[in-house]
């Protein structure tokens, strides 16, 4: 087992004026930890992926079985801010996609490439959405094809190239890919982790990396308003980190066949964004905090009220099990940025909103 | 009216191993031959549009009313070859039109951006293809979704990723753009040129930058064989050269709205690739040149039997009328190349595929 990173989302996040709500140990301490929880050596290289040697090096060395893709630039407002962060977007999401298939096409062709996509490559069209496929029936003619894409970003944007990429690399070449189309992750914590606190991971708060129960609980923690977007009314699938890990290890345990691209969409339930805030506040007021909720002005441009009913079927029938209990999950983050209060206090500045999806510059106003 | 180019096509073709086959003049003179024919200055400057500085002080000075966009790099095969190949293709075609999209957005919104797409961005699906655009009604609900694509080359991915990038600028910022869906394009000559043999533009006939028709009339002028790809039985959108400009006009003069993002499936007709084999062999004969016809092994993996039927009916709406003589336009292209012999001969090794789909470089054989 081993892994590869660059170490650019710390970069990322310290450009945005901001930082990992939990302190992170250095790699050396935390392979340490790994290794005396599990009793297995991580093997772990610093290296960037848009280099192609890099890639091939990797593979030829380790020769895996499975490739866990998490190395994208994962924010829409990062890929927002003008035409060069879009263009940064585009090259380092799709350049270090392209050089694992060429890779493994040629040193592993039978590795598993399991690659994180999002449920934001659907958007919210007005037909439920089904996982990745739909049999259609036009004009009297039937065939199985890709379901359309409507993402609302320039990151959400390379996602959906980078799902068509790979869909393609297993038609031509025979791959073998698990697409995960990810509802919006929140949490600190899997069940693996134990009590070592030396393996926590990071969790971001700022307007572009903090997804929005996690951003929603930093602000709690300090005793800002919980600001929704806009109406509120945006409906989103969304799960634990701990379901996100466990819906991983599933895909990798029942590979796809040779060939074959799948696409699973992956979260525990659909829930709408004012739902949410009053859910935080409510575990946050039983901990003594007593935010209040505020909506502020969008930033983005996004539906605000929409149909939106995702499958997901998939994983629940390899056995994935979800955490229903919302509420002690949200808790628990609650009580992990309560630690560590002063780093969000610190960076406070980053939690509201200044990206603008029409280009300018300008922090949102309560509405 | 103003230009600008990079002149990286002659690279690649020179990479590949090839030439033109009609000799064009530099720019200077092609530029001194416009203004005597039509009495208007046509500015030009030599740039790459992957720099985004160059495109906005492009804008900043000529403000546009309309940008025509054929600044990619337009080969299947040429992306195929490789990892480096690949991620190039990718950076040069969505780096451009990202930078574009930004430039326009601050500096021209109103402005018309034509871009050139291809009718290989939908493959070769099992129901008719409409234009963009389709209305489905799935599980009892309707809504009107972007077709989905079904691209047979990286080449043909990059096309699909602008047309996303694009129809979400102009959803988001209110930009307007015409994406071209082109059949593939053979010929040498338009109407506006007349007798002005300085205006000729390039004509590419190797394996990776001639489109079919230009390689078989290149074949048959220098007296080897025809050669489709597999069955043949492949079936394509073309259109000759002055239809292509043609429609071009016709969209530049009715642009779209403020928002508006339109798709034109853009050819004459649909053709089987092998009666076209015999139609240039026909025409060939007349002209005593009496070639064959000799399938090869396909280098490319793709469906060489397959259902296709394109709607393409925007274009003639606004008043395209399309060269149904394909006949005589396939004349005119084997007596340009007749008098262009010796510069084929020069490079008639480059006619003969050996960049194939599954990454090995190996000459096709006769089937």
């Amino acid at each position: 087992m081993s892994g590869i990173d660059n170490y650019s989302r710390r970069d990322w996040v310290a450009e945005v004026g901001s930082q990992s709500a939990m302190p992170i140990l250095r790699m050396t301490e935390r392979l340490e930890a790994f290794r005396e929880n599990f009793g297995a050596n991580l093997q772990f290289q610093r290296g960037n992926i848009t280099d192609y040697d890099t890639v091939a090096n990797m593979l030829r060395h380790h020769q895996p079985d499975a490739i866990v893709h998490l190395a994208e630039m994962p924010s829409a407002p990062y890929s927002m801010i003008d035409a060069q962060h879009a263009v940064y977007t585009h090259q380092n999401n799709l350049m270090g996609t392209l050089n694992l298939l060429f890779a493994m096409r040629d040193i592993t062709p039978d590795a598993h490439l399991l690659k994180l996509g999002t449920m934001g490559e659907y958007g919210t069209p007005n037909v439920d959405i089904p996982e990745g496929f739909f049999e259609i029936e036009f004009r009297g003619r039937k065939d199985t094809l890709p379901f359309p894409r409507q993402p609302g970003s320039f990151y959400h944007l390379t996602k959906v190239h980078d799902s068509a990429n790979i869909m393609f690399a297993c038609r031509m070449w025979g791959l073998r890919s698990t697409d995960i189309m990810q509802g919006v992750v929140f949490g600190t914590r899997i069940d693996a982790m134990g009590d070592d606190e030396r393996l926590v991971t990071r969790l971001d708060f700022d307007q572009a990396f903090g997804t929005a129960i996690n951003r929603f609980c930093a602000q709690a923690a300090i005793g800002l308003p919980i600001t929704p977007y806009g109406k509120g009314a945006q409906t989103r699938g969304f799960l634990p980190l701990r379901d996100s890990i466990q819906c991983f290890t599933l895909a990798l345990e029942t590979p796809p066949e040779e060939g074959e691209y799948r696409v699973f969409n992956q979260f525990e339930e659909t829930y709408v964004i004012s739902e949410l805030a009053e859910m935080v506040r409510e575990v946050a007021d039983r901990l003594g905090l007593n935010p209040e909720v505020r909506h502020l002005e969008n930033p983005r441009k996004e539906m605000e009220e929409h149909y939106f009913n995702p499958d997901h079927s998939k994983l629940l029938e390899l056995g994935y099990e979800p955490t229903h209990d919302i509420k002690t999950e949200i808790e628990a983050v609650l009580k992990d940025l309560i630690k560590n209060k002063s780093r969000i206090e610190a960076r406070s500045e980053s939690l509201l909103p200044d990206i603008r999806w029409d280009g300018t510059r300008r922090k949102s106003d309560y509405r």
